[in-house]
């Protein structure tokens, strides 16, 4: 950028602080209080500026602390693009007409583990909290994936603080996805097969009611699973996985990039691929 | 609720205009313009009142018009839960400690179609912006969910849009969870099989640079495919998935609830579940 601004030398700048990002915009990060006039100011001679650049969005992301800006940004044209707990981040798109800016997340992402062990009997709980509380329904280890945790890293972190069982991750069985699971958000389901590597349950306090070893045709028979198409359809999965025919899910493979050092889990049918 | 209040009789109520939720919250969503002190003390009083009612989460959703409520709401103690371009949804915790608030989506999720015709020739396209632009990199046809969109469905529109080939959804034959792929966010990339039900090719003007049929040896010859760990696995399955041993993805199926008309798609391995 040819100018920058802070707290203290913003009335001698002509132009907020931004940082190119890799698809022709400027990204605005604002750390420090500013008088909101001065603010709508510097934001107007900004936006003039970068459209001259030929720039195309604009971020800019408040920290929750510097709410008072929020309203001269919408002022200038800003939409809502994004928002965490601590921050917002308002995003502009200087060209007009349909934009490519990239969409905000619209999925959450949640498992549900079948461990079972050597006796045929799976891990199951009853929660204390949300719909299921109170039915006596016992149902596998389920839980939400967070922003940035691998989905076989959250299968067996579920079933450890839910239960303290230890467990290494097999594969991804199945998966469902669903729709307004919240507010407009969609939801996919994963349901992961873990191997127990550790067999004395103790239950989490503050989120499960109870905790325990049931023989797979126990769980199956409860009045509730046998009413889920769903969940009809999970125990022939896990029926068939344990069974001596066989079923394949997704097992996870470690890639890297050529270009990066990232790497990520690619859940494939390695059985299948194996066999060529 | 006990009390409401809108725009034009505001002065003469004392509590926001909530709606309950099935977890023992409230939610308010705000239509009219109100006077931001006045906001602010409805504010105060009506979360006295909710706590004395033993409500757990508040909700206020905001819409961009109302961007002049930010801040009063942040200053009686909301944080950001979540936005989109045209509402700011802030969340208030009254209980104290840990909250047990839903989770903000996480995810983006992005599919990848592999679309083969009776010649052994694979779909491909050069894309005209982003990464690949310039490059003259032949790739799958790619596209993001939206939100609500079923992953089948998304595929689907995809290689419609981009080629104008009509085709039908076979399966999910893997899937790659990545991370802060977009600001903090994740990403699921679903490659998804699909058979053409016409062949003639009619690329997009504004995204796709070129489109053809190209032999699958070529595709893989790629140099950069090549160099990609991850785009050699997509070729080894994509040649077993067409190949004479075979292999299995996940093939969707809709599941309806005992309890709600809402109909999912669950994707398994149907091939080894009949087998059974």
């Amino acid at each position: 950028m040819s100018a920058s601004v802070n707290s203290s030398s913003a009335t001698v700048n002509k132009f907020l602080n931004g940082i190119n990002d890799n698809y022709g915009g400027v990204v605005v990060q604002m750390n420090e209080p500013m008088d909101p006039q001065l603010f709508a100011s510097l934001l107007k001679s900004s936006i003039s500026h970068w459209r001259q650049q030929g720039k195309k969005g604009v971020w800019i992301k408040l920290p929750i602390e510097l709410a008072n800006l929020v309203e001269p940004a919408v002022k200038e044209g800003f939409l809502f693009h994004h928002a965490e707990p601590n921050y917002l981040m308002l995003v502009y798109w200087i060209p007009g007409g349909a934009n490519t800016l990239p969409a905000n997340a619209s999925h959450r992402v949640g498992v549900g583990a079948f461990v079972m062990n050597g006796k045929r009997e799976v891990l199951v709980v009853q929660e204390n909290s949300g719909r299921f509380r109170g039915t006596g329904i016992w149902k596998f280890p389920t839980g939400v994936v967070d922003e940035g945790e691998d989905i076989c890293v959250a299968a067996v972190r579920e079933v450890k603080e839910e239960t303290s069982i230890d467990t290494e991750f097999v594969e991804v069985l199945a998966f469902r996805q669903s729709h307004r699971s919240f507010f407009e958000k969609s939801d996919i389901f994963f349901l992961c097969m873990l191997r127990p590597l550790s067999f004395d349950i103790q239950k989490q306090e503050s989120e499960i009611e109870a905790a325990q070893w049931m023989p797979l045709e126990e769980y199956a028979a409860q009045p509730y699973v046998q009413k889920q198409e769903l969940l009809k359809y999970i125990v022939d999965i896990c029926s068939a996985k344990v069974g001596t025919r066989g079923y394949h899910g997704f097992s996870p493979v470690l890639t890297t990039s050529a270009f990066s050092d990232e790497k990520h889990y690619f859940y494939l049918n390695s059985v299948d691929l194996k066999r060529q």
